[in-house]
C-alpha cells in the first residue's frame, strides 16, 4: 500500500498558448505502482484554461473545489461547481475554463494507456 | 459528455457483520457510458468500517473529508486525513476504519472489470 499527501506532491505549472494558469499534480500513477488508473489533480487558476481538445481517453473528473466553466464538443458552455461528476467520452472535445476569482480544482481520472 | 451533482446521487447502505455504517455513491460508471473506470464515494459513519478483503483489482483512493485509519495486509493501522491518496495494489488486504467522531469521507476508483 502507498499513502501520501497530496499537499505534498509538487505540482507542474503548464502555461503556453492553448493551456493557461494551470497546475497539474499526478496524485496516483505508475510510479506509485498503479498498472491501470492515474489521478491527476488540476487546479486552474483565474482567467485559466486547458486546451479545448480531444484524445482517444475517457476522463472521469469530480470538481473538488470553486467553480467553472466546461465546454462541451457542440461549444456549449457547461457550468460546474464543487461535487459535480463528469464523464467525458473518447474523442469528445472539451476544455475547462475558470472565468471566476477563485481557483477552480478538479480530479481528473484516466486509464495508464491515457496521456499522464 | 455526462455532467451530474454528486449531492443528488443515492447512497446505498450497507450495514452487516462485515462492513458497519457505511454508505456508497457510485459517482461515474457504466450506466454513465464509463468504459474503463468506476469512481465511488464511500461515507464511514462514526464507528463504521469496510471489511478487511482482498480482491484482484486495484483501488486508488483519496481522502475527501475527516480522518480514518487504514488496516494493510500486515494488520498495521494506518491514520489517513483529507488530502491523502493511497493505492492499493491487488491481492492486497486492507480495511477502512472510523473510530473517531465526524464522518469520514474516501473517493475510491477501481476498474471497470472490478466490482463495482
Amino acid at each position: 500500500m502507498i499513502k501520501k499527501s497530496g499537499f505534498d506532491i509538487k505540482a507542474i505549472e503548464m502555461d503556453d498558448k492553448e493551456i493557461r494558469r494551470v497546475k497539474k499534480k499526478v496524485l496516483i500513477g505508475p510510479e506509485d505502482g498503479s498498472h491501470n488508473i492515474i489521478m491527476r489533480k488540476f487546479t486552474v487558476s483565474p482567467d485559466g484554461f486547458t486546451p479545448f481538445h480531444t484524445h482517444d481517453f475517457e476522463h472521469v473528473v469530480k470538481i473538488e473545489n470553486g467553480k467553472g466553466i466546461v465546454i462541451d464538443e457542440s461549444g456549449k458552455k457547461i457550468p460546474v461547481v464543487q461535487g459535480d461528476v463528469l464523464f467525458i467520452n473518447n474523442n469528445e472535445e472539451h476544455q475547462f475554463q475558470n472565468p471566476f476569482d477563485e481557483p477552480f480544482e478538479f480530479l481528473c481520472i484516466i486509464l495508464n494507456q491515457g496521456k499522464n
